[in-house]
């Protein structure tokens, strides 16, 4: 199970009730939080589920409005007692972006291991961290896309994988000791009595995961479409909600409503959840028809808007 | 008049309900903005002062929670249409802090005019600008005090000056021709048949000024009693409210209620108003008595309080 809070849902310009860009990933407690907004320390307190947790912080781009919260956000991650290393993944130049923002945080209590343009990061999730994994296949694998926006831009997408469960028929098919059945979870092989088992021996079939994918800000380029295709989720930017307002999205290098419903048709999807509105757009949902007629299963995203999915296998 | 309010109360990490150190004076619907902490655009939008109007930034220090809503804020004064220069005042070294943290905001429609460790800036207000002046005394005067944290820090006060009135009485005595009086209330001199006649010859005398300091974050050394002395509004740092809390105090370069007290007793000020409160400070009010006690005039701040101070005389 994931659960996905909207922490902010607004562009440009924080509003009263709608803070500036940022989501938080929750896998088995842990914490992966996609862009900073000014206001994310603040919608994260409201929302309660802490700072310490989180292992990963993805950028898309560094254009205030996804980017401002970050020092003052690792500064307070510091003070909640993490010593922990962070990972920080971003577009090309994130580096030199995180090293100006940090003249108002230079002393971290952590490292921070800062990646541009990443692509396969493979994650192991445990209940004290999630950390760089290359064994296995990972439980959480996140790849990146180059957008169509104003700055240097990537969309992300998450695969949470499942590990595959124990199968005691394919462990005595296989004539693994029941001694061996507990260790061979964990390790890639063991050898006894000069027999070597390996893991798959005693475990099943991969099991479906769930892909989480985020595309914001941009343009609705093509290559969008093969980079978010069966998503459980796929969050995208909305910025406009009226047709009328295509112009301005050109212009801006942003999406309406219905763009983002396309992308959210031709990507196969099973649910999009707008994001990302601009602050002169007072009600989203007065526009959300712009985007069901195109893709039925469609939701506005307000701040700390909780969704929740389930593996089916 | 001056109206003062207080955008944000908190120090260290922002609360739900208290925001991160950010106040905002208002002479002639013109603006100065002290302090820029997380979420300040959020606060300053509930309490509807608007943007455009903002001439002057004074930073304390480039602490996350006096300096991270900055370059938000520069962004979205962009895009309130404002295209006039804005003056940054600000400790030593503040020009490289907002060289790093403009890596988000580098294009604004505005020019920044930065000054390090300001003494004596002399400001004209009229309807459109605050700006510089050097010809007449100043409708404001800014002067900073170095004080004594954990960074290079300084307080500010802010003198704001009344104009003289015309004096019809002194013209006569003088006999500056009447078709001058206007002219001379704002310039310095008019020469008409070979005489000069002086604005002095026309305007009374010069009249009682607003006082108002702004002293966070410091311990309290004894040169802010001069800095501050006679204020009309003292606004002070009162991170930690319980006296038991004073080794903390000593430790983090901060004040506790009783001692921002003492400063405001031996000040002379008319009234301090407490602010910064430490995130584990959840009722400020609790503790009041440690400075009443000391100096009776003593209100504990909370977000967007209105403070408005008319001139005397």
């Amino acid at each position: 199970m994931v659960d996905i809070a909207m922490i902010g849902t607004g562009g440009g310009m924080p509003m009263v009730e709608r803070y500036l860009s940022a989501a938080l990933i929750n896998f088995k407690g842990r914490k992966i939080l996609v862009d900073s907004g000014e206001g994310t320390q603040v919608s994260m307190r409201i929302l309660g589920w802490g700072f310490k947790s989180i292992d990963v912080i993805c950028i898309t781009h560094s254009h205030g409005d996804h980017i401002v919260g970050l020092p003052g956000l690792l500064g307070t991650i510091g003070n909640s007692g993490r010593e922990e290393p962070i990972i920080i993944l971003g577009p090309k130049g994130i580096k030199d972006v995180i090293k100006g923002l940090r003249v108002i945080c230079p002393y971290l209590p952590y490292e921070l291991i800062i990646i541009e343009n990443p692509h396969n990061i493979k994650l192991s999730v445990d209940k004290n961290r999630m950390n760089f994994e290359d064994r296995f296949e990972g439980d959480i694998i996140i790849n990146s896309l180059e957008l169509d926006h104003s700055a240097s831009c990537i969309g992300y997408n998450f695969i949470i994988n499942r590990r595959p469960k124990f199968d005691v028929n394919k462990a005595e098919l296989n004539n693994v000791p029941r001694k061996l059945w507990s260790t061979l979870q964990k390790v890639e092989s063991v050898k006894e009595d000069n027999i070597i088992y390996t893991k798959d021996m005693v475990l099943g079939d991969i099991r479906k995961g769930i892909k989480i994918s985020y595309i914001t800000d941009s343009r609705p380029i093509k290559e969008i479409i093969n980079f978010i295709s069966r998503s459980d989720l796929f969050i995208c930017e909305g910025t406009y909600g009226n047709n009328e307002d295509m112009e301005k999205a050109i212009k801006n290098k942003h999406m309406t409503f219905s763009e983002a419903a396309n992308l959210a048709k031709e990507g196969m999807v099973k649910e999009l959840l707008l994001t990302h509105f601009s602050p002169s757009l007072i009600e989203p949902e007065m526009y959300l028809i712009n985007a069901t007629s195109i893709f039925y299963n469609t939701v506005v995203a307000y701040d700390r808007i909780i969704k929740t999915i389930k593996f089916t296998d």
